[in-house]
């Protein structure tokens, strides 16, 4: 159901793009078309034909994967095979996805087809799919409530488990090794486990350092689960807070607060972005919240909208987008709270709704 | 000392593809030449001067990490400054990687240089620095060493984990918290345990099935450590196998050992391929030998050369590749032995020497 809504998405979009083929080679675009999840696949679209092209390793897979796309396991190149195809077929404009075609791979594709057709054959097109999989269907929806809810739930077991003077590390194998046992087919990004002075490194990965008698600690992870991505941070703090700590924890979580109220259909992304900040710089701590307020989320990790200041885009129910300011002084300490928002009809769901008032171990 | 002769060779490349500048974008590439291992990175190369443009999330970070290299924090896009900056410097010519810049990243660079540049100002390379790459210095030597003994310990581990009944996931699950508890950053890609009649696809990543009471089960896996992955396979059997089952395995033990003995400087990759493919020839397995025989690794699972049939490239002294043929019979088993190969100045060196004499547990 949902993969035949998907297709014609992608087949409105080749006719308003003045084309009357498309090629898709992102794989993550290409599981969204029809379910195939191979590392190696071109789907081409041309009418109503929707022909997806893999090689020899996944012959049985892409049978059992593949919804509404004809397979064919290519000899050699499947990219080679799909543009044979389509010139066959009677294509003669094809747009591809120029976010993620490199310059290599587009001056190759043009030898794949007749030296007639080569000039005018392939058309640019701005991530026309990534577009499309801005807004989730409600198919998307159910599988990212369950990704975030696992998030959630290894949220609480991990905080059983951490304590002064375990290794940074420890604490990420621990989240990842009750991930896996819990379902997921991987973590959606590298494992953030920041204590102490590393937690003002925004992206502090994981190392030997050992968590401290007091300080804070920021977690930020994600799992893979049924292939979408779950994200949230918490930042705990070990031992007792100075006034200046709790005070800034308080500002972000209000920033954070204030950025969730105001997601809704309508909202620009950079009215949330400033709910955020606006937070911040009355508190004078926006200096040192140096990136954006957040992003969208999906199959992949990183999708649009951007959630930044100054963004016209506006919010549209389906869209699932993470809230996630932060506060990051060098030498001292920093503080992320970070939740995955969906965008409803009428206002906001979230989708972590893991504690995230001040807490102390 | 190595970051210095990395810079070095990038400098070289520049003056022989008749450009006076090198803008890398790539970050396996980057981190190579200058150590960085941030997520947001342009390396620009000009005469003597090398400089790093990253954002504020990396400003510690980058100070830390780079080596050689000046470090600027962008204040809105690093490619934009150091497209700026690169004109600036005078600049007339710049060279980047067509094998990693997408069509609409090219667009971009040149609206980010002015008019009159605009034309001739970007050359397109063929992944400059994978080529040099392809051959590991003493520093990448020693550290893909450590990567792939690690992986050896793991699989010794493993093997002591695995009975009959338990999931693949589990198993998976135990690798990698192993792996993080040992050190490794991540994993070099999604772990394939794959048993029974799963154990015929060739990328069977681990699912909820349960280990047989009767059959194969192949491990493929591989840890991230210091950045450089390690990447091997390893087929066993579960209870007691038929003649036929032992008879394949011994082939494709043959093949690949057959393999392994023809790595050597100045054997062509075709060569190598042919070596594990002429022995399944023999045995009339080879129809069931659906990939190629391997490929180069280093700071990416999947780098040059690469081990296939009639390639004409020939190895040289520094190259680290893979040598793993297999067999995949649908609806019966399947089996690939895998090991990590580095060629040396005489011929080659194991750098996986676990067990892969047949093994039953």
């Amino acid at each position: 159901m949902f993969f035949a809504d998907r297709k014609k998405k992608a087949q409105a979009l080749v006719k308003s793009a003045d084309a009357d083929a498309l090629l898709i080679t992102h794989l993550p675009d290409v599981r969204y078309l029809c379910g195939f999840t191979g590392s190696n696949a071109a789907l081409a679209f041309y009418g109503r034909r929707v022909v997806l092209f893999t090689d020899g390793r996944y012959t049985t897979q892409a049978r059992q994967e593949a919804v509404g796309a004809r397979v064919v396991i290519a000899k050699k190149s499947a990219l080679r095979e799909a543009c044979a195809w389509l010139e066959t077929a009677g294509a003669t404009r094809c747009g591809f996805d120029a976010g993620h075609t490199t310059v290599a791979a587009l001056d190759a594709m043009r030898e794949m087809v007749s030296g007639k057709l080569r000039r005018r054959f392939f058309l640019p097109l701005q991530s026309p799919i990534a577009k499309i999989r801005e807004v989730k269907d409600a198919g998307e929806i159910a599988l990212m409530r369950e990704s975030a809810l696992l998030g959630c739930r290894l949220y609480e077991h991990i905080l059983g488990f951490i304590a002064a003077g375990i290794s940074e590390t420890a604490v990420a194998a621990e989240l990842e090794y009750a991930a896996r046992l819990a379902g997921a087919e991987a973590m959606s990004f590298d494992t953030i486990v920041a204590s102490g002075l590393r937690s003002a490194l925004p992206h502090g990965h994981a190392t030997g350092a050992r968590l401290p008698r007091n300080g804070f600690l920021t977690l930020d992870f994600g799992v893979i689960l049924n292939g979408y991505c779950s994200d949230m941070t918490r930042t705990v703090y070990l031992g007792r807070a100075s006034e200046t700590e709790r005070g800034v924890y308080d500002a972000v979580l209000a920033a954070q607060e204030a950025a969730v109220a105001a997601v809704a259909p309508g909202a620009t992304c950079g009215d949330v972005d400033e709910a955020a900040r606006s937070v911040l710089r009355q508190a004078k701590l926006d200096r040192w919240f140096t990136h954006s307020t957040g992003h969208g989320v999906g199959l992949e990790i990183h999708e649009g909208p951007r959630i930044a200041a100054a963004q016209q885009q506006k919010l549209e129910p389906g869209m699932v987008i993470t809230i996630e300011p932060g506060v990051y002084m060098e030498g001292k300490f920093g503080i992320r709270i970070e939740d995955m928002v969906l965008v409803t009809a009428t206002g906001h769901e979230v989708l972590t709704p893991a504690p995230k008032a001040w807490t102390t171990l």
